[in-house]
């Protein structure tokens, strides 16, 4: 007769519990297949529980194939392979978080510090969101995002950018790579995506991930060229006009002409813009797009919340051409938007009643201090006689140039022993050149507190025996 | 002279704004190329600005490549392309938002009435999570999700689904379509995933999308067959063994272990598990899934939140089985997550905290009322006597049967014209069958105060004249 102990199964209901027990015997072979099993009555009765407790028991067996109801004459047990699978209601032992290394100095990550992000307002309008907009939250995301942030942000675009945008043809996704994904298919397979040989290469491991073609093309002082992009075929381009990464370079007016012409002479050419950290200029005025100089939809213009909020706030953007646009909704909006309701409510908000603005300026303000106070850290160190500071003026970083025979990687080891994490120039020219001397200083995540240690360090790892 | 009015600049800064209005000039052609400047004393004193103000603006020009400095005569302007760009300085118009219309009664989508989600619940741990993970907030999210959610998942799995996984298993991802392009593309081009010919059409869509090869396959009463398979040359698998979409069908053991045999005959094979809507089950227990029952690593396992919390919550997630994992690891952990931190914490705790439990017990007891009550307005309707109800135990839908002769898409023309949106069976059927008789009546949105209504109009649109 089956017996088992039914005490120590914690919050599974009696029925349950027996059918795990009886299902477990007989996966594992214990209950042989064409057993007849115990009636309801006697098994009941053996195991003190109540008929109803078996017959549910028997039932979920059934249902699930286990055993067989025959007329008349009770439950058989079912012709299965055997298994010998642990039995499910052992608990479980659990694995441990990886630990996560912290650098006395990240000068590599966008990190953001603590006091930067106003969690209260935040936090406020995420609970006003949840209480204000209960029936919107019930429906699916649509797939260009919600209405009223599509809206905050054609009009932000139109006040801060210069852009003349409908909400109609903004695309919200849940991060950069997501929507690049997006544009990758939308542009179709035959595209070939043009990548700068000196910039951010985490790019090409997206079009890898996304089975696009993409060749290297060198550019000049201004960036990318006609004439470079005519020989090599590529018919897409990634540009970032207002501030280039990693040398800082805004690209002059004349080379945005030269670079519409180009996406103008054919009807399969694109540039997407990728407008990332424009909104950090410490002098002068933003610099305008490109998309505000397109007459002919031949600009993508794209943006991120990661670096001017946080980066654990999963929202992107994209501005599509109001052909494209076309095109994406007859054959990408299939599928419900990636972004949460919730957060892009709370977003709009946060944009349409000025706290984006506030927040931008504060940041603004908070870089070109943090910044200063690493230059001057700098100029009173002894780097100061081997280093030049370039291209300080945007973005959250500088590039330090050292006069040093280290080859680059010689001073990225120097200055990882020295507990700083740093790139080096080199890190973004694809043709392998170790002797930019060069180090990115990307002062985002810096605690103020730690600059002049970190510059002391930094002296140190370079100077040493040079 | 340039004069320009500096009034109605708005919240523009005055030295940005006239840098707008010459470049505007250049690129009109108002200005010509190798004009000269006027000197800033001179245009500061004509426009009554001060100096610095022309100072900024000129900076501003030059640095984006409109004027170039000539040292000791002045500004002169660059030989550019003229452009008819209206400025960007003009408020432009907003388009509206499309009319979404509403039917009296949707008996097609996975919508959630209103007083079925926590709200206050959800916006105060919303809230906590704010105040109390600030630090955490200002990281990236990893590439498979925070680890306090992907533990409460794996501790949830164990107690309510039978299954042994570590949280290192777990993926969260923005959607179970995002989750389907991420393991399309870990599956590699080579896979050829089987898509029943009898269920959810939309998957062929995502691997279109993808550009992955798929074909149909027929299933018999248990769903897909070891035979068939092998006939059909794919390779992965896509099934609901709980419960099958449209028919409910749950898929017996000895079916399971031939899948399980199957799929352990070749290294390539795999057999994804959707367990969508298995939290919704009105007798019995729930029904355990096919990854309990895997010892080999053959299994990925997924779910999403949209239907047992809200949609407007975008977050699924996967169990891969360890080889998988360290290959994702490997070729997939490039990018960020796609689910904002703030609401995977908020999610963690949620289920942690036994609120989800309690939740999904309110939704069973909740959709089992409106599934009865839908039901009894059948039976005390005429519609009775020409219909039978089938599969009405798991999911938030029933069969209902028709004894008529109306082709199923006249069937769907009278409904629609009745204002009632409801699928019929021929439409998750790709033979092309339109004789089904049979439509599907998700109740998941409908309002409790107008069953009746919606089964009169029911009753009328298809007795009529039959």
């Amino acid at each position: 007769m089956l017996t088992y102990n039914l005490e120590n199964r914690g919050k599974i209901p009696l029925y349950d519990y027996l059918y795990r027990c009886i299902r477990d015997d007989i996966l594992s072979g214990n209950i042989k297949a064409g057993d007849k099993l115990p009636s309801k009555r006697t098994l009941a009765k053996h195991l003190n529980v109540s008929i109803v407790t078996i017959e549910n028991a028997y039932a979920q067996l059934s249902l699930e194939g286990y055993i067989e109801p025959v007329e008349k004459s009770g439950y058989f047990v079912m012709k299965l392979e055997h298994t010998e699978k642990a039995s499910c209601m052992i608990k479980q032992a659990v694995d441990e978080e990886e630990f996560e290394y912290s650098f006395f100095a990240d000068l590599r990550s966008n990190r953001i510090r603590r006091n930067n992000f106003p969690f209260s307002t935040w936090a406020r309008l995420l609970r006003d969101t949840v209480s204000s907009h209960n029936e919107m939250l019930l429906k699916t995301v649509p797939y260009n995002g919600i209405y009223e942030l599509r809206l905050a942000l054609a009009e932000f675009l139109h006040e801060y950018r210069g852009m003349n945008v409908q909400p109609s043809q903004i695309i919200i996704g849940s991060g950069t790579e997501y929507l690049y994904s997006r544009l990758i298919r939308l542009l179709g397979r035959d595209s070939i995506w043009a990548v700068e040989s000196t910039g951010n290469q985490k790019i090409t491991g997206i079009y890898n991930m996304y089975n696009a073609s993409w060749k290297y093309v060198s550019g000049d002082e201004y960036g990318l060229s006609p004439n470079v992009l005519n020989k090599s075929g590529c018919n897409v381009l990634h540009v970032s006009p207002a501030n280039h990464f990693p040398t800082g370079t805004v690209m002059p007016v004349k080379r945005r002409q030269e670079l519409l012409s180009w996406a103008m002479q054919e009807d399969s050419r694109y540039i997407l813009e990728d407008d990332y950290d424009s909104e950090f200029r410490y002098s002068g005025a933003a610099i305008a797009p490109l998309y505000s100089m397109d007459n002919s939809g031949k600009v993508i213009y794209m943006n991120t919340f990661s670096k001017t909020l946080i980066p654990s706030l999963r929202i992107s953007y994209m501005v599509l051409p109001p052909s494209l646009m076309e095109r994406y909704k007859e054959e990408l909006s299939f599928y419900s938007g990636t972004v949460s309701s919730i957060e892009q409510y709370t977003l709009a908000r946060f944009i349409s009643e000025g706290y984006f603005e506030r927040h931008l300026n504060h940041m603004r303000n908070y870089y070109k201090n943090i910044r200063n106070s690493f230059i001057n850290a700098i100029k009173a160190s002894p780097l100061n006689d081997i280093s030049t500071i370039e291209e300080a003026n945007s973005g959250t970083y500088f590039l330090l140039k050292l006069n040093t025979s280290l080859p680059d990687d010689t001073i990225a080891t120097r200055t990882k022993a020295a507990d700083i994490d740093v790139a080096t120039m080199s890190e973004y020219i694809i043709s392998g050149s170790n002797d930019t001397h060069t180090i990115i200083i990307n002062y985002c995540g810096v605690h103020m507190e730690r600059i002049e240690e970190t510059v002391r360090r930094l002296t140190k790892a370079i100077c040493e025996s040079t």
